[in-house]
């Protein structure tokens, strides 16, 4: 039987599978699935997804974010985890924890042949944004809510 | 090969299997697995507990929190969540989201012969409290980073 508020079954949420990155960053994440838990349960204070990275792919650009803290926890498959501390393989039931202002990098590798699902947990602040270690890209809330990415001398892409 | 930081494998951690309940509340709950695997990580921000349900027993007495969204991933089993609306049954891979200051109690119990595992994601707030609709019960923080559950009136248990 479907569920119905407050409970939700992601497999029945649209994913969206689009991405705000300019190219080249884009074909590196997509495609890329994400589906949004909190917001249909109307949750505000809390930022959850779902997230299915195809084999190949990659979850981000390495970075860090100024506000937010964020935990990874793979539900499916396996990933491949980097950072400032080098690579570890992320299997399904271990997770991964970024402190807001920490200032290392992280992101997520699919290495293997099959797609992985898994969870990005992040409080929301509406002053957050990000920094790219690796790559000529700047990230920011803008006050209308949405996002913006930039080269990192802030012209736009 | 073990994870290092910012990795995690909940696995290794050691579960908290206390309650703060006073009877008769506690013993609903007990035993109950808890793991926090924000806090090692270094995150303040969000609270990310990984939870292990034995059969017969409950999440918490039906509640909903004043200033903290809470959401609940299943991640292995099943588990039933009881609301205002009255009972779904949660299986691995479903959620429930419930947003702060929402006056909809809600619980999970496992009503299934084997343990349930799920993740309970929230943002963290100094001043939140919770408020128990079935039972005489309430939850408030204290300064010092501390929890008190009292009597609706404010007397101790």
């Amino acid at each position: 039987m479907a569920l119905r508020p407050p409970a939700l079954d992601p497999a029945r949420l649209p994913p969206r599978s689009s991405s705000g990155y300019p190219e080249p960053f884009r074909s590196r994440v997509l495609p890329r699935e994400k589906r949004a838990l909190g917001d249909p349960l109307g949750l505000t204070k809390i930022g959850v997804n779902l997230t299915t990275l195809a084999p190949g792919k990659e979850s981000s650009m390495r970075h860090y974010h100024a506000r937010e803290d964020e935990l990874v926890f793979v539900v499916e498959g396996e990933v491949v985890l980097r950072t400032d501390e080098g690579e570890q393989v992320l299997a399904a039931g271990t997770c991964a924890g970024f402190p807001a202002g920490s200032k290392n990098g992280h992101q997520l590798v699919n290495r293997s042949d099959r797609p992985a699902r898994y969870l990005e947990i992040s409080n929301r602040d509406p002053e957050d944004g990000a920094e790219y270690p690796d790559v000529d890209l700047a990230f920011r809330k803008t006050p209308d809510g949405g996002v913006l990415f930039t080269h990192k001398d802030g012209r736009p892409y």
